[in-house]
């Protein structure tokens, strides 16, 4: 078999024969260890292809530790600058991609260090004072999830625009409003995308908890027991915008919550994307007819010339499953794991990349598809002419005008729609005796609720489809979101 | 095959034959049905056996419904007051066991409604009005978990009582601190505890975000679209103590969020007890001895009379899994759902109910446990021996006594643990001649550092592990937390 | 708060009550130990609640071991005889409901021993010579499961034989083949639910694949080492049905596979039905209407009166979420356990129990829901008029006729698509002039191939959706399948 | 905020400053759209970044496409040759490196369609006929994972090599064998390794019948509904290595079970690897100190140089998280997806490719360590010092000798067992005044069967630990499994 097997072995074979002198054990750990690592081990154990992703929050973070030990007099002030110099060119040659990336040198902490030493020379080897790759990729990582949580507020922020933009627009055209995916009552299509400006409204609120718990700075807890240096764990904290410093060494290297936490809200974000996705699929497949995507957010057919399919809504419908697979995946990497950090921690970071991504992708094609979406009223109010929508508004009226009970409206109302049926006309369409028919008390006032524009215009109750009541909503949610 | 089909085939056989005239269709629904339900249909359908613990909910939300429709004038006082007292006789006879559930009747709040019937006649009837199954359903489960984060956050309480009582206890108990489970520095036994308490600390703030997040009242949203009557949502929010109404009906009626979120918070709190549970399991093997289970969290073997198991940390190290099988579970059920209710949620409240049970479940065992931990100090302070623990010490010397460089420093301790390693044993019972074979500038003095105690004691850095430091700790989380 | 905390604090309490000598130790194996277990302890611990469903096999298994243990001469022939007649009294008294579990006693292996030392005195003492709960509970739960699978296969079975009939009916009926939920190609009704059963068919075969795998017997593993005892371990397996026993014995005690695979294999049979419980849900919605779901598995609303909800397929498709909820939960408890029993184990039988009965109910009703269907022809026919269903065959036919590369008969059909969009009409009503102004070559015979019957007949490669096709493909299934 | 959006901004820019026209639409499905799509869409949308991998698959399938197409007289002979002479050159200049891949032209197949087109011309054009992307994506995707699975296979079996090999060194190697990570009866490590042998092999099984399953030919399916050319799926399916064509159009397109069952089993077998891993972690604690791992597959610290961390073991079992999550993804992907292909489905390579690594990674890593394993028999022998594990011995001969029930045994036992903690001392180490102080029939003959080795190598029955036993069951494994 001659099989491709890209991923590992040709990386592996590539490190091999770059590094000749790949005997030598690591240089920043290795002094007592007689054999350098297998191939094997160095593909499995490296994790600079993923980490080198946290570049700049490495480069900052150093930058703030070594000017608080210069300031606590535990290294010069020289030194201080000198390394924190190095960093900034470090931090040039990486964003002009520049920066020769080293597995070898395993992580980003350790590819930095080594270029430092190799630019600066020996004040390099102060900058690990009172410090440990444990609270040094704690506090990267942190970093990282703040920038990443604001940028996908942001994104919720833009998504958020193009719903009530929307829904301002439609705050009147009404459709069927569904349960079971059967017509149950007329509703507006503004009041209809509003449920999702609740929802991501929600996301918005639990990223930012998230980032609340999340923004206490774990550095100076060094390998997990602290330092014995005369450390200003808040200095460094406040210097890298931490609310301050995390409260127990052990637990600060030892902890992924705030990861966890972001996977599982994410997760939970991308569920609400995935229901107006399927709501998009099915209301662009031909025999419903509601919206059409714009060109920009669909595809054709490599067999089939006719085809317009709405990819990018399945795409983002299909996402949830890998915010819930990363959630997954560092949940079992966490669970039974002792005090304090374990390497089974380090898969926290590709699965968190990878679903901050998929996060920010969906996001961002879903608010461009609703920005462009457009709507077909004539469609949704054809659709309101099946299922009786305003069989409820039948019933109401029986209880408020004639006194029945709720439960014996009910019934009236389901005799009412038999008889509908058999005609094979909606109940507004009925005469005054076919309604008399069925409860003889009902008059031709009843003729004013049954229509589909009284029905939504009678739903003033707070929260309800009125179009009133839906500009309010969307006003009111402008002012609050700030959007 | 003699297949013994429980839970599934006696419960259908059982109403089948407990129902003789289940022919007839549901009453609540059923006017326009021509044919009744297979029994099949009742088996999957039927929720009663699972959501009738949300009868205490279910009775609280009728009332509220009650009085608010007769304040708005839509019922009579007399009505109100009328269904108020069937109400709390029907709760009377759950709570006293004397209430007969009907499958046929689906669900809880079809079991109550139908019995109000038959204690109160007409007015039962006009209980419905302004109201559907849908925002009853929301309402109630709402209720019953804000009810149920209320008692898991008091069980976590206990638990951080019972953590820093040992972590005070134990606050000058010098131990192993492991990192990859290799010794890695010293720490007391307080200080391990206390990141648990930090652990917990967060899974209560996050049980609380998610309180915070759920308290809205779903009443009056109706099916889906809001409702006609002049209903005063306000009302009902404040009788139930909500925050207030929810703002979309039909957000509010599709809406699960909080029990994802629920669950969510509870598996991390679970994965935190599973790593506590790991400890102990690891930590109550004989060769490692750390501590002692009480005989009420242990238990023996049906054939080796000499075991002694940690049965109760290990099944919290398993609970895990049924959180994070719940949060999948009900992620999966509402991924790529339509607006708004459908009927796989349904699934929604025995997943909720079974995790809520193992969260209390674990935190209760797990409490217990620690409050009757015996820590075998004498143990922890003989492993503390193995390892050389205080290699850190040692450099950090260097750097602060020599003003070696870091990365030198942790050359040189490299060496120094070779030649300790070759002696058998730990570095601080070398001599000074092994230390300066080594590097030469090493003095006397360094023997200061090289002890566990003085390790321990030097950890002063804020959210070090000092005894100090620790005792600090304690006092300042039982300020804060209040317990 | 006056919560109701049924499910632990009742049961709890429940026992504390019964048992006032609660104090004493466990009497199987509590020797040694002087404090009897916590309440909470013996609510987390205790297991009989769930394992009792495995009484049959518990049974059976006992009876087994004592018949081989008489035959090796290990214990006497009456005192096998008296087990084996206790322990089918025992049996009886279940299946009456006759018998008294005890939450003391931990598990049904304990339950059912004690009844019978009460029954037949000291030789139920020798009943567990060779023999550990370890091996014993694997035993039984290998049996219980081997039975499920068994079960299962029969439902899809069951399942399969609805849709070969459904098939059959409808090898004829033409509608919308999908992609994208956008219509493509023209099918056959049949051919779809063909489909269905090819899925269905590698289900059962995953099961059948899961049954060869754990038709092994644990029994005779013991604790974990294997026994002293002249015990004949092939004895026991083929009184069992097993195919032989286990080769190592720390594997067999250790070993929970065969409900992973299980739940596996359940979890994709189960993504299958919710393909399948959507499409039904689509299919049922008005605007497309192209079956109806009988009563017996639709309900109503309690506040709709001219509801018609598709309530049996909607609870199918949300199942998935608990045979994956389910996986996910054995998964995390296994993972990372060291050899070889421990208690997290326990969690197994619940979460497998729940599964297969979701299994099972998922599988029944979908059953009886494809047995009921009705489909609609005529709506199905109507749905193809949109979307220019036979677009490839005009491609394909340049291809055949003109000698066009694929490539370009794509571009000249997607002309004709864009024609016949602006005149609003498929492309088979457009008349020849039309077609010819996009490719002059163009002849009236092109017609023949632009029906939706010309379509479906002609696409004959093998599992092609022409009706001939798809009813050899029927008749080739029942032969295969013998169903 | 100067975020480092790398993984999406970045390709994106990179994409339109690439392609200045990137207006132009998608030349092979792009006819009738009127706009480009958003590069957002794109970024979402495009998957040749992840599907390249499939290259040599895709060239495959189309080669045998190519040649049936001339055989069946639908393209010429020489066409056929121009197309796969073609394709070879493609493959070549990819696995040269040489090859420019187009995030524009989407996938792998339209990239390796319109490299054709420009290298043959027309020809290329007619490669397409009778075919879509839907059934040649299947194909490539079943070819690469029954690859992939191959390989998989391989690496099991050299991991079972080295732990057969381990196993037969250590088949007289004493240690304690565990339940509830407690001492419980003596085994050898032998028998112990021999435990993951039998785990292994069930792997083995389940992907070979995971392979049987996968292994029929999509090709030919078309787009869903087959093919009105005159094809032979038979030949392609043959010339593929398939067992034969799939049965149903649609099915074939829609289907992923087979990478679903894949991504089970290698979850399943990646449990099994982290348990084994969580052994090798807590056996090189150097409180336990059973074994060290190699300096290959350690690792050291940045800040601690008396470090010697097990990397290797704690990757592997944090591996498992890897496979699961992935699982669940598509998982979550496929459910309640209706017929037949949608874009959602695009998921299922990303995850498949990236969990195909994770579990190879590990074989491979697992196979080193266990391989490089130094045991240390002293240390396991004196440890089997401490849990009285030879009390069931002392049972079975209280059962064998006196007759004595099995559970008085227990008890007597139980009691020894106090004794001997009072003095303590194991209970081989009693006098047998002290045995006899708790049953006075017990003889002198019992120290025969009390000591570690006696206990061992007594464990004759099949499946036992007995040293003769497990070198039979190596001897056994080898012949059977012919590593």
């Amino acid at each position: 078999m001659t099989r491709h097997k890209t991923a590992m072995t040709d990386q592996t074979q590539h490190n091999a024969s770059q590094n000749p002198d790949s005997a030598a054990a690591n240089s920043m750990w290795g002094g007592r260890f007689s054999e350098s690592n297998a191939a094997i081990m160095q593909a499995i154990n490296a994790s600079i292809d993923v980490d080198k992703r946290l570049y700049a929050q490495d480069i900052q973070g150093s930058m703030a530790h070594a000017r608080m030990l210069a300031k606590q007099g535990i290294i010069t002030g020289d030194d201080a600058e000198v390394i924190c110099k190095g960093l900034a060119q470090i931090k040039t040659e990486i964003q002009e991609g520049r920066f020769v990336f080293s597995q070898e040198l395993e992580d980003i902490h350790m590819n930095v260090e080594a270029r430092l030493k190799a630019i600066v020379g020996e004040p390099a080897g102060r900058l690990h004072t009172a410090r440990s790759r444990n609270d040094q990729v704690a506090t990267d990582f942190r970093l990282w999830l703040r920038d990443q949580i604001d940028y996908s507020v942001g994104q919720i922020d833009k998504l958020l625009t193009a719903l009530l933009d929307q829904a301002e627009k439609h705050a009147e055209t009404v459709m069927p409003g569904y349960t079971h995916l059967q017509p149950a009552q007329p509703v507006t299509f503004g009041h209809h995308l509003m449920a999702y400006v609740e929802m991501l409204t929600r996301d918005k609120e639990r990223l930012q908890d998230a980032r609340k718990r999340l923004n206490r700075s774990p550095l100076g807890s060094a390998a997990m027991a602290g330092t014995g240096f005369a450390i200003d764990r808040e200095a460094t904290a406040a210097a890298l915008g931490f609310d301050g410093p995390t409260r127990n060494s052990m637990d600060a290297v030892a902890d992924r919550d705030f990861a966890l936490e972001f996977l599982a809200a994410g997760a939970i974000c991308l569920i609400h994307l995935s229901r107006l996705a399927e709501e998009l699929v099915i209301w662009s497949t031909p025999s419903i007819g509601f919206v059409t995507m714009s060109d920009k957010f669909s595809t054709g057919s490599s067999i089939m010339p006719q085809k317009r399919n709405p990819d990018a809504a399945e795409l983002i419908r299909a996402k949830p499953g890998r915010l819930l697979g990363a959630f997954q995946t560092l949940a079992v990497v966490m669970k039974g794991l002792p005090m304090t950090y374990a390497k089974d921690m380090q898969e926290d970071k590709e699965i968190t990349f990878a679903a901050a991504d998929a996060l920010d992708l969906s996001l961002a094609a879903m608010a461009g598809m609703i920005e462009d979406l457009t709507a077909h009223p004539a469609a949704m109010r054809a659709a309101c002419q099946k299922g009786h929508l305003t069989a409820t508004d039948l019933a109401d009226w029986l209880v408020r005008e004639l006194g029945m009970p709720f439960r014996d409206a009910h019934h009236v109302t389901g005799r009412v729609v038999v008889v509908a049926d058999q005609k094979d006309c909606p109940i507004w369409d009925l005469e005054l005796a076919d309604l008399q028919s069925v409860e003889p008390r009902i008059t031709a006032q009843v003729f004013e609720v049954l229509s589909i524009d009284a029905s939504v215009a009678s739903r003033r109750s707070f929260g309800g489809t009125a179009p009133e009541r839906v500009k309010a909503a969307v006003a009111e949610a402008r002012a609050r979101l700030n959007v």
